[in-house]
């Protein structure tokens, strides 16, 4: 008997994760000590910590479809699977020597990275992490490879990205994922820096950096071509010194309106999908790096480059005025929403906290300790296309 | 050994419930037999029913903010929470003898259940069912209460809904759930029949059954009033006999369009959601009872009354027509998206069967068997406004 009880406890012990929901869990990227901080939104707690993701400066992360496992793409080309239901790293590999960041299809079975070194992008099977494919990005005289940015996810298992060097954007069919189909569509643009897909899946923009302008592509039509918007917005004139490069992300969506932060300037630009013409600018108090629109698209929230990086404002989207300006903390490096807009989470870098905010009232309902937090990711994600 | 041996069986039986994500799954409703047919979208498969639900008729559902539960409202007033990781009922009460549907308050933590009998609507605790306070809709001279349709949930933990006999329009702020405080909206037009609030929180949208238009208020509006819109549209004229009336939900939302089943008409309503003005009509081959917008809105599909309820019609939304026609089974009750698009879930009650199509290809993907299917819910919706 005392044997069987004993065998009775492992037994209990190796089924002592709960059944849980996953619809609200998230993780915190602790850049520093390559370490996830996992999370959950209704509760407003951390409940565990995951090691060993190596390098995770400019980590991004995506998750499985049913919102078990976060792939985190490491700046180190690492590409690790972990099980937020476990608290584990469930696989990893390295797969290549630079990497910055990836996507997943649209049926949730491939993940896209995206690498500088060697550049190009590598599908692999979201289940296994076998690499199916890869799709080299050379240009020119076929000798050279492209920085690859800008990566995200379109319907129909369709990824697209930009390639730096060569100022291109490609298009990639992995309908059948062992043989993708490329279009690359050329000229559109000095040096783009980055880019993203609208969370209607239809549209393609990628910011340049070489010039005054971005790139636009309509996925819809079938045969796809960039045009310039925003040309001639300023980038170029008196450019002040870019201390932090300004990140672009289907959150940048609000109505019918993006919201783009300027290079270099104390400016978020407003442009309208409807005339893709600009629709006014957004005076801010620093170098806005992130604008991300609350879901629904009533206000957007701003964080900022150095040495204004303490401060997020909130922009209101009828008033096209900032409202409200928050403190959360030293270096503000990212903010994300819940699914439903109730609840931003931002994170305070120096001051090694992640602060949670009720949106309607702006009061802070929780304040988490974490090991100097940048990106933040949640589940949600799942269900969202451009993310 | 032998007895040590069965005791571990015993116990991994007890755990039997692997830990799983629960972004893909969902449920249908079998009406005929009061249970729910639960089913994941990864492998598209069922893998069990739940029963014991009552009534189902017209039966809707909610899910909790974490994916794991789901809320089903039937008609006998029955406010039933489903655990779906462990395939059972976890708590079922009567709360009222005729409802109509409900919906859960942005931040997950509270249900308003609508009620025709007695009419108003009931304030619940999400995790506990407790009645936390009630809305009685009382109207006119006080003695008399209206039916209380279309609730849907707003940002901020509110609630619309409409009253058919008092033509009003009531929105609830549920801040302090044990004190509702209600804005009554009145003369908003005869017999509102059902409404909707759009996916991005701002609009709610009311069908008149009693004249020839529709309802709006902008939520967004400190002091908000209701507005006609598509004044004389023709539901007047020559009216046809109407033989199921059709659903108004945030789903019928493309991009600046919102698709409208004409009641009684072989017509789709388009309304402009910039001008909200009319932007045109598609003829279909029945009467619309859904319109539902493919995640993205490059498509929306329409299934039918009777009798031309065995046919599903594609309308492409570039073009503004119908571009493709489906009969997956005789009386199409009801269709659902997965969050990204990529899969449409057709239920046909009098083939018994639920059917899915890969909305890229219009590939049928999957056949499951059903007891007399009805409505097609998702967790993903646990992440949606206006759902």
């Amino acid at each position: 008997m005392r044997r069987s009880l004993l065998l009775a406890l492992a037994l209990i012990a190796g089924c002592a994760t709960a059944p849980r929901g996953t619809g609200d869990l998230g993780l915190v990227v602790e850049r520093a000590s390559g370490s996830l901080l996992l999370v959950e939104t209704s509760g407003r707690t951390a409940f565990a910590r995951v090691e060993g993701l190596g390098d995770l400066s400019h980590a991004a992360a995506v998750y499985s479809r049913d919102g078990r496992y976060a792939y985190v793409f490491g700046r180190d080309g690492g590409l690790t699977k972990v099980d937020l239901l476990h608290a584990r790293i469930a696989q990893r590999r390295l797969q290549a020597g630079n990497s910055i960041g990836g996507a997943i299809s649209s049926d949730g079975k491939l993940l896209a990275v995206a690498n500088y070194e060697p550049g190009g992008i590598r599908i692999f099977d979201a289940a296994t992490l076998e690499l199916l494919s890869e799709v080299p990005s050379t240009w020119g005289d076929g000798k050279q490879r492209a920085k690859v940015i800008g990566i995200a996810d379109a319907p129909g298992n369709r990824f697209v990205y930009s390639l730096f060097e060569a100022g291109e954007i490609w298009i990639v069919d992995a309908a059948d994922p062992r043989r993708p189909q490329v279009t690359k569509l050329n000229g559109i643009g000095k040096q783009p820096y980055d880019g993203f897909v609208t969370p209607n899946g239809r549209h393609y923009i990628a910011g340049l950096f070489g010039e005054d302008g971005l790139a636009l592509v309509d996925l819809w039509n079938p045969k796809p071509a960039a045009r310039r918007v925003l040309d001639g917005y300023g980038r170029g004139q008196e450019p002040l010194p870019v201390y932090k490069m300004p990140h672009l992300r289907g959150w940048a969506v609000a109505g019918r309106y993006v919201f783009l932060p300027a290079i270099g300037r104390h400016e978020v630009l407003v442009l309208d999908t409807v005339s893709w013409t600009e629709a006014g600018r957004i005076a801010v108090q620093g170098q806005p790096v992130f604008a991300v629109a609350q879901p629904g698209g009533r206000r957007v929230w701003v964080n900022f480059a150095f040495p204004k990086n303490d401060v997020v404002q909130v922009i209101d989207v009828p008033e096209m005025k900032v409202v409200k300006e928050l403190r959360p903390g030293r270096a503000v490096l990212h903010l994300e929403f819940t699914p439903r807009g109730e609840q931003v989470w931002i994170s305070s870098r120096d001051d090694n906290v992640v602060v949670v905010y009720d949106t309607a009232s702006y009061v802070e309902t929780a304040r988490l300790a974490a090991r100097s937090p940048s990106g933040i990711f949640l589940s949600s994600r799942a269900a969202m296309t451009g993310f």
